[in-house]
C-alpha cells in the first residue's frame, strides 16, 4: 500500500513538474528572449511623423514649461514619466499668439463683481433659511463661505480663451482638481436641467430617460461649483449588448477619463473633472436646502444611505444609488461660467443619431452626406467641420455614441472651439469599436494636421496612448479609473482612426485630406438662431 | 552568461516544485486522508427522528409507488437516487382517506364543459381575428387547437383536493411538466393582473412596481395555460444588498426551484413549474392577438428580439428582456383552474411587511404578536396558523420576503391548504439567512409534527436537502437551476429552522410545540369578506 502511494506521489510530482515546465517556465524564458530584442513600431508606415518644420507655423516654447497635473507625475522628464515626455514634446508646445481681450471669454472685473454678488446673495439666503429651518425643525449644517479672489475656479474661468478651455501651462487646472477632491461642500441641489424637468419626465420620449440621471450641483466653500455624477456601475461591468446608447448608464469614471484623454489629445475642450468619495449624508443631505432632494433620501436594508432620481415616474428605489454607508464614489466636473456672463449655444450634431428603435438618420444611409454638409453654413468654411471631426475622433476613442448636440461660447462666434461636455456614456464597452462614430472623418476625409500629428505621436511606444492615459489617471483619488481592457482599447482604436485617414489619403491625396490649422473663415456668419438655440 | 541562465532555470524549477508541493500536492494528500474517515452527522441531537409509529395515525402505502418527476431519476431506488429513496420513505407515504366529491376542487363534467366552451369560443375568435388581421396586414401564425380530454392539465386540475394541489403519485404532474416544456404555443397575452393595471402604474406606491413584471400568459395547443416569467438575472448574480425586497427582480429559476422544494417538503402547494427556452418571436410576438403586447417588441442594437413591460411610466428599453437572438429562458407555471369555476380568496399575511422605506409592522416590534393572532379568527382554531408556519418555513428556506398575501380555494373554506403562489423573489441572496421570515415559527412556537419529521429527515446525509433538490432540479431543461451556494444555503437554513424549534421545545416542552396534524376546526367561520377579498 505504501509503495503505491509513493508511486502515485512520484507520478504526480513528475506530471506537475512537466506541466510547469511546459506552461509556465518555457513561455517565460521565451518572452525573456524576445524582451532583449528591439521594439517594433506598429504605426502605419506610409504616414510617418514629419519633423517639426512640417507643422503650420509652429513656434516652440520652452520644453519643460508644462506643469504636471498631479504631484505623482512630477518625476524628472528623463525619468520614467511618459506623460511628462509627451507634454514636453514640441508638438505640445506650439505657442499661440498673445491673447487680446476679445480672445478671452471673461474680464476679471466682470467675474469678480459676479462672484461678489453671488456671495452676498448666498449669505442673505442662508440667514433666512436658517430661521425657517429652525421653525420647521430641520437641521442643516452651516458652513462658513469664503470670498477668495485667488480661488482656482476663478482662474480657470478667466483662462478660457477662443482656443481652448485652459492653456497647457495653466496652474489653475491642477489646483482646481485638487480643490474639487477635498474642499468642504457647503451646498447641494439639483442641476438646472433636472429642475427644468420638474419631475414630470415625458415617458413617451425615449430620448434621455432621466431616471438614470442622478447628477447634482455641489457648491464648495469658496463658491466653486461642480457637477456630481455618482457611480452607477462597477469598473469591470460592460454595457449589455442589447442596450441602446440612449438608455446606457452614465459612468462617473468615463467622465473622469474623458477629461484626461482630451488633455492628452491637447484639445482642452473638456472642463476639469476629478473623482471624489462624497459623503452623501454630510455633503449632500445635510447641506441641501431643496426639500425635493431631501425627500429622495432613504436608508437601505443594508443600512446604507441612498437617494434616487427626482423623476416621479421611476418607481424609486430600483434606481437608487447608495453610500457605504455614507461614502459614495462620483465624478466632479468643474462648472463653466454662468450663462448670464458667458452664454453658450447648443447646436445639433449634423451626425446626430436617431433616438428611436428603428429610425435612421440621413448620414447612416447616404455615403455622400458630407458633401451636403460642406455646402451648409457654418460647416462651409473655417474650422467648424474640422472641429466636428476632432470631436468624432475623441468620441470614437471613448466609445461615446450619445453626442446629439455640442456647445460653443457665443462670444467667440463660429470660430470658437467646440465644448466636449457630458462624456459619461463613454467607456461602456471595451470590446467594441463603434466605427459609425467616425462617420464625420470617414465621410468627409479631412483632418487637422496638428490633430493627426498628435495621434501619430501617441502610437509610438515611448508615448503610447494607453501608457500616458494610465499615468495621467493614476493621479485621480479614485484610481484605477479605467480597467486594462479599456486602456488597451484606446491603442486599438487609435490605430483604426489612423487607418481611416490612411485610406482617405490613398484615395484623395495628402493635400486634400490633411488640412492646415487656423484657417480663417471667409463666409459671414448668419444669425445665431439659424444654428441652434442660445442657452 | 549561459551559466547564469542555467542557475536561474534551476532556481526557478526548484521554487515552482516547492510551491506545488506545498500548495497543491500536500493539501490533496491531506484531503485524501480525511476522505477515508466516517461521515459526521450534524443534525441536532436532542431532536431525533422518531419511529414511524410516532406519527399521527400514519398509514404506510406501498414504498415504491411514487413515480419519479422525470425519467432521469428513474434509477432503481437502491441505486444512486436519493430523491427516489426520499419519496419511498414511509413519511412520504402516509395515506390520506379516500376523497369524497366534496373534498375535490372540481367535478370532471363541470371542467369538461368549461374546456369545450373555451375551445369553441377560441375558434370563433380566431376566425374573426384572422379576417381582421388580413385587412390590417398583420401576419399571425395560426396553430390548430386540439380538444384533448386526456390532457395533463385537465388531470392536474381534477386532482386538486382539500389536502394539496396534487397527490404524491399523480402521473399528471410529470406529464404536465413535459408538455409545458415542449408543447406548441398557440397564444400569448398579458396576464389579468397586468391588464388590470392598464399600463397606468401608480408610481406614488412603492409596492410592486410593475416595471419589472414582464410575465405573460401562454396558451398551449391543448389549451393548457401557463404563466411565463422571463429570465432577468444570471444564476450567479446576487440581489444587491441595498435593494428592498419589494423592488427585487423576479427570478424564473426561483419559480422553478420553489416548485421542486415544495414537492420535496411534501407540501404540494405550488403549481407545477417547468423551465423552457421560449422563442420570443415565434411563440409570443407571432401568436399574440394583443396589439399592446405586439407594440412593445423591438430589435436591439445586437440584433436580438426584445420586449419591455407594458407599464408606460418605465422608459422602456432599460427594462427590456431580449432573446438570443430569439430564444429566451423562462419559467412556465401551470395555471390553476379559472376563478369562475374555482374561486380563490386572497388574504393578507398576518406577518405582512411594511412596503415603505421606514415603516414597521406590529409583528416586528411586539414579541407577543402571536398571542394576539392566536385569539383571532381564523387563526384561533384548526390548522390555519400551522399552515402559516409551514409557509414561513418554506419562505425562509427560499429566502422570500415578499409573501404579503396568501390564497386559498373558497370551496374548502378555512380548512383548505394555503397556496404558495409567486415565489420568484426567492433565491436572491445565498449568503444571507433572513431570520425575520421565520417570525411565525419563532413567535408562535408551533409546528406540525409531520412537517418537523420531514425537515429532520432532510438533514440526514442519505436524504440531504441540497442533494435531493439538486437531483430533482436536474430534470429541468434549464438546469442547472440553482448554483451550488444556493443549494448549500438550503442545508444551512434547514438547520436554523430546527434550532428555532429546539429553542421552543426547551422553553415550552414538546407537547406545546409539536402539534398533531389534522386538527378539526371547532369555531364557526365568519363571512368571507371579513377575511379578505374574493378573487
Amino acid at each position: 500500500m505504501m509503495r503505491r502511494d509513493r508511486l502515485f506521489l512520484a507520478a504526480t510530482l513528475t506530471a506537475i513538474f512537466s506541466a510547469d515546465l511546459y506552461f509556465i517556465l518555457l513561455p517565460k524564458l521565451r518572452s525573456m528572449g524576445q524582451g532583449s530584442g528591439h521594439f517594433c513600431s506598429c504605426g502605419p508606415n506610409n504616414l510617418t511623423l514629419p519633423r517639426h518644420g512640417g507643422l503650420a507655423t509652429p513656434q516652440l516654447s520652452n520644453w519643460t514649461s508644462l506643469p504636471p497635473l498631479y504631484d505623482t507625475t512630477s518625476e524628472p522628464i528623463d525619468g520614467g514619466s511618459k506623460l511628462g515626455r509627451l507634454f514636453a514634446h514640441p508638438l505640445y508646445n506650439i505657442q499661440i499668439p498673445a491673447l487680446g481681450p476679445e480672445e478671452r471669454l471673461l474680464h476679471a472685473e466682470q467675474l469678480m463683481e459676479y462672484y461678489r454678488r453671488k456671495v452676498s446673495r448666498w449669505e442673505r439666503h442662508m440667514k433666512l433659511y436658517s430661521e425657517a429651518a429652525a421653525v420647521s425643525n430641520i437641521t442643516v449644517t452651516e458652513h462658513k463661505v469664503t470670498f477668495d479672489p485667488d480661488a482656482s475656479w476663478l482662474k480657470f474661468h478667466l483662462g478660457i480663451s477662443r482656443y481652448a478651455l485652459y492653456s497647457r501651462d495653466d496652474l489653475a487646472v491642477p489646483q482646481l482638481l485638487k480643490e474639487m477632491q477635498s474642499m468642504t461642500v457647503i451646498g447641494a441641489d439639483y442641476t438646472q436641467d433636472e429642475k427644468a424637468l420638474k419631475g414630470a419626465c415625458d415617458c413617451t420620449q425615449v430620448v434621455k430617460p432621466s431616471g438614470h440621471h442622478l447628477k447634482l450641483a455641489l457648491k464648495m466653500q469658496n463658491f466653486a461649483k461642480a457637477m456630481f455624477k455618482p457611480m452607477r456601475q462597477q469598473r469591470d461591468e460592460e454595457t449589455p449588448e442589447d442596450f441602446f446608447y440612449f438608455v446606457d448608464f452614465q459612468r462617473h469614471n468615463a467622465e473622469i477619463a474623458a477629461f484626461h484623454l482630451d488633455r492628452i489629445l491637447d484639445f482642452r475642450r473638456v472642463p476639469p473633472v476629478a473623482g471624489r468619495l462624497v459623503n452623501v449624508t454630510g455633503e449632500i443631505l445635510q447641506v441641501t436646502h431643496n426639500e425635493d432632494l431631501r425627500a429622495v433620501f432613504f436608508t437601505s436594508p443594508a443600512n446604507n444611505t441612498c437617494f434616487f432620481a427626482k423623476c416621479l415616474y421611476v418607481c424609486k428605489t430600483e434606481y437608487a444609488v447608495c453610500g457605504n454607508p455614507n461614502l459614495l464614489e462620483g465624478s466632479l466636473s468643474a462648472y463653466l461660467p454662468g450663462l448670464s456672463i458667458a452664454p453658450r449655444i447648443s447646436i445639433p450634431n449634423p451626425w446626430i443619431r436617431s433616438y428611436t428603435f428603428t429610425g435612421r438618420e440621413e448620414w447612416e444611409v447616404n455615403p455622400f452626406f458630407c458633401d451636403t454638409i460642406k455646402q451648409l453654413y457654418p460647416y462651409n468654411s473655417g474650422n467648424r467641420l474640422l472641429n466636428i471631426i476632432d470631436m468624432s475622433i475623441f468620441d470614437f476613442l471613448i466609445g461615446n455614441m450619445d453626442r446629439h448636440h455640442y456647445e460653443i461660447f457665443t462670444k467667440f462666434g463660429d470660430e470658437g472651439f467646440l465644448l466636449h461636455l457630458d462624456n459619461a456614456r463613454g467607456f461602456g464597452k471595451h470590446s467594441q469599436d463603434e466605427m459609425s462614430i467616425l462617420a464625420p472623418l470617414s465621410q468627409c476625409c479631412m483632418i487637422k494636421r496638428s490633430t493627426l500629428l498628435r495621434l501619430q505621436l501617441l502610437t509610438r511606444p515611448e508615448y503610447r496612448l494607453s501608457d500616458v492615459m494610465k499615468e495621467s489617471l493614476e493621479g485621480d483619488p479614485l484610481q484605477p479609473i479605467l480597467t486594462e481592457p479599456h486602456l488597451l482599447a484606446l491603442d486599438r482604436r487609435l490605430q483604426k482612426v489612423l487607418r481611416v485617414v490612411q485610406r482617405c489619403v490613398r484615395r484623395l491625396g495628402e493635400d486634400e485630406v490633411i488640412t492646415k490649422d487656423f484657417i480663417k473663415s471667409t463666409v459671414k456668419p448668419q444669425t445665431a438662431t439659424d444654428m441652434g438655440k442660445v442657452r
